[in-house]
C-alpha cells in the first residue's frame, strides 16, 4: 500500500492536499508569532467537530476526564514555540513521495497556553511499570492501507517535562477547528507530528506504542525495506521573508537597486541558534541575530546586501549551539522527511 | 507576457500558489460562516503591512482620509457574504491556464461587517459626470509582464448599492492580515476579486477605470485575441460536505452501508437557490434545502442516500430562481473563470 517516489511535475492529489494544507506565507516572517490563519497547516485526515472530553487511562490509578472548562481553570503556562512539519521541504527532493508537496512554507510559530501534561499524568497516578504515554486524536482515516486515528507517543521521561502541554489556547484565542479545538498536545522542539491535535485520550502504556504513525510513518529510511530512525527534533533550519515585489506566478521577485536589508527567522529544536550566514550569488557573510524569543521560538535574523543591477541568487544558512550547520542541498528521504537545505530565492535588482 | 494553457500534471508554481492560496477544507462545509483560518484565500502577490490610511480622491467635492478607528465609529451594517474564487474550478478544466489550481475549494462564506461604501461616498460628495469609483489596494506585484497594485472598478450605481461594504470585521473579530486588514471592500453576489483587499485608496473616475485587473484579467473568453465579457456576479453552484472518512493520499472517501445524510451548500450570485439535486451513479433525485441564512448567503440541503456495498460517484447541481441550473460539465474558459459544472465524489461503501 505504500506509494511510489515520483519525478517532474506534481499529481492532482498533491495539489488537492497543498489546498488543503496550507504553508506560511513567507511575508509572515516579519511577525515573531504568526496569527492563526497564516499557521501552517497538516491535517491528516478531515478536521473532527470539537470533542467534548478528554480521557486519562490506561496504567494510572485514577483514571479520570476532564472538559475543556475544566482544564481551563488548572494552573497554565504559555509557550512560544516554532513547529515544522517533517515533510517540510520534501518537494524539493527529487524523486519525491506523494504526499504533502511542502517546498518550504511548513513552519510557524505561535504561543501556546495550556497544562503541562504532568500535572495531568499526576492528577492519575501513573502505576509503576509505565514506559509510554500515547496520544489520540479526533481525527480518523486511512493511511498506508490501515484505517485509525491520529496517535503518536512520548517516552515517559519526555511526558514528564514540564514544557510539554496540554493546549486550549493558541496566540491567546482557543484553539481554532483547524488547529485541534479544543485541546492539543504541544511538544516543543520536536517536528510538529508528535503535537497531537483533538485530543480524545492519553493513555499510559506499559509497552511502547505500536501505532502506524509512531512505529512506521514519520521515519527517516531510503527504502522502503528499512525500519529506519524516528524522527524527532526539528534540524537546524532557516528562511528569509522575500525582498521586493513578486510576480503573481513565478513568485520570483523584482525590486531596484540599493541597500536592502534582508531579514528571517531561524530555528533549531537541538539547541539555540548561534549564527546564520547570508548567501549572495554563492558568497556567504554573517547575518545579525536578533535577541531569541524564547526557548523553543525562532530567532530573528538580519543582512544587509548592497543590491546591485542583474539577476541574483540569495540563500540563508543557519547553524546551532550543538554544532549542527544545515546542508548546501537537503539530504535524500524516501518519504521526504527532516529536508533541511538551504532556502534559496531568485531576484531580479532593475537597471 | 500571458502563459500558455497546458495539459496533466502540475507544475510546481502552481503548487507554490496552492500552499499560499487555502481553499476551504469540505468538511468546513458543516459551518454555516466559514471560520477565518478556514476561509478561502486568493492574495495576489504578498500580504502588505496594514495601511494606516484610506483616502478618498478623484472627482468629489470634500477629498478627505479616514483611520480604520474613524471609520469602525460609523453606523455599521453586517451581512454574511459568501465569497467564491472566479478561478474555482480551474483546475477541472483542460487545457488548464497557469495559475492558482483550484479544484472546487475556492469558497466560503463569512459574516462582514463595515460601513456602506455610499456613507462614505456621500461625505466625499461626488461631482457631476463620476462614472465610476475605482478601489486600490496595498498589494504590489508584477502580471502579465505589468507592475501594479491590486486595484478594481464598480459603476457608480453599483457603487451606491447599501450592501457594498467597506468592512472591517469578520466574523465579529478585526480582519485578519490575510483577508485585507484593517480596511477591505466586500461586494456581495460578485466573485470576490471585486472585493479590494487592503484598500488605501477609493477614487471617484469620470472615465471607466483602465486598471490591467479591471479590463485585461478577470474577463471570459476562449482565445487570448479576444476582448472577452467581464466576470461579475458568481454564478449557481453547490458543494456537498464529503461522507465517511477519507484516505490521506487520495482522499477518496470510505463509509459503512446504511442510510447515510449527505449534507452541503448551494449557492448564486444572481437569484436565491430554489433547487438542489443529489447524484448517486447518474441518478438524481431532489434534496431539501434548509432556511436561508441571508440574501449573499449559501443555502443548506440535505438528502437521505440508502448507501449499499460498492462504489459510487456522488454529486450534486443546484438551480436558481433566475431559472441558472449548473452544467454537468463546466464550460471551457482561457483563464480557467466561472467553472460552475456538478462537483462529484467518489466514495467507497464496505461490504
Amino acid at each position: 500500500m505504500r506509494r511510489a517516489p515520483m519525478v517532474g511535475r506534481f499529481t492532482r492529489e498533491e495539489v488537492a492536499l497543498a489546498s488543503r494544507n496550507h504553508g506560511m506565507p513567507l511575508e509572515a516572517l516579519r511577525e515573531a508569532l504568526t496569527p492563526a490563519g497564516l499557521h501552517y497547516l497538516l491535517i491528516h485526515f478531515d478536521i473532527p467537530p470539537p470533542p467534548q472530553r478528554l480521557e486519562l487511562g490506561g496504567r494510572v490509578e485514577r483514571p479520570f476526564g476532564i472538559t475543556p472548562d475544566e482544564l481551563r481553570a488548572m494552573p497554565s503556562r504559555s509557550l512560544a514555540v516554532t513547529l515544522e512539519c517533517a515533510g517540510n521541504g520534501r518537494a524539493q527532493l527529487s524523486p519525491r513521495y506523494p504526499s504533502m508537496p511542502w517546498l518550504e512554507e511548513g513552519v510557524s510559530t505561535a504561543q501556546w497556553t495550556g497544562v503541562p501534561l504532568r500535572t495531568l499524568l499526576e492528577k492519575a497516578g501513573l502505576q509503576a511499570g509505565v514506559r509510554e504515554i500515547a496520544f489520540f486524536g479526533a481525527d480518523r482515516g486511512i493511511d498506508g492501507g490501515v484505517e485509525h486515528a491520529f496517535a503518536r507517543s512520548l517516552s515517559l521521561a519526555h511526558a514528564m517535562e514540564e514544557d510539554v502541554l496540554v493546549a486550549y489556547a493558541m496566540n491567546g484565542s482557543p484553539l481554532p477547528p483547524q488547529h485541534g479545538a479544543p485541546l492539543r498536545l504541544v511538544v516543543p522542539g520536536w517536528y510538529g507530528m508528535a503535537s497531537v491535535k483533538w485530543l480524545v485520550s492519553i493513555q499510559a502504556l506499559a509497552e511502547p506504542f505500536d501505532g502506524l504513525q509512531q512505529v512506521r510513518s514519520y521515519h527517516f529510511r531510503k527504502d522502503a525495506a528499512e525500519a529506519g530512525t524516528p524522527c524527532t527534533r526539528i534540524r537546524v533550519n532557516s528562511l528569509m521573508q522575500p525582498p521586493g515585489i513578486p510576480d503573481f506566478y513565478s513568485r520570483n521577485r523584482v525590486l531596484a537597486p540599493g541597500t536592502v536589508q534582508i531579514t528571517g527567522r531561524a530555528w533549531s529544536g537541538e539547541a539555540p541558534i548561534v549564527a546564520v550566514e547570508l548567501g549572495v550569488d554563492g558568497q556567504w557573510s554573517p547575518a545579525q541575530l536578533d535577541a531569541p524569543a524564547g526557548r523553543y521560538a525562532w530567532t530573528g535574523w538580519h543582512a544587509a546586501w548592497d543590491a546591485v543591477a542583474g539577476e541574483h541568487e540569495l540563500a540563508c544558512r543557519a547553524t546551532d549551539a550543538a554544532g549542527n550547520r544545515q546542508p548546501l542541498e537537503g539530504d535524500w528521504d524516501l518519504t521526504g522527511f527532516g529536508n533541511h537545505g538551504v532556502h534559496r530565492m531568485r531576484v531580479t535588482v532593475r537597471g
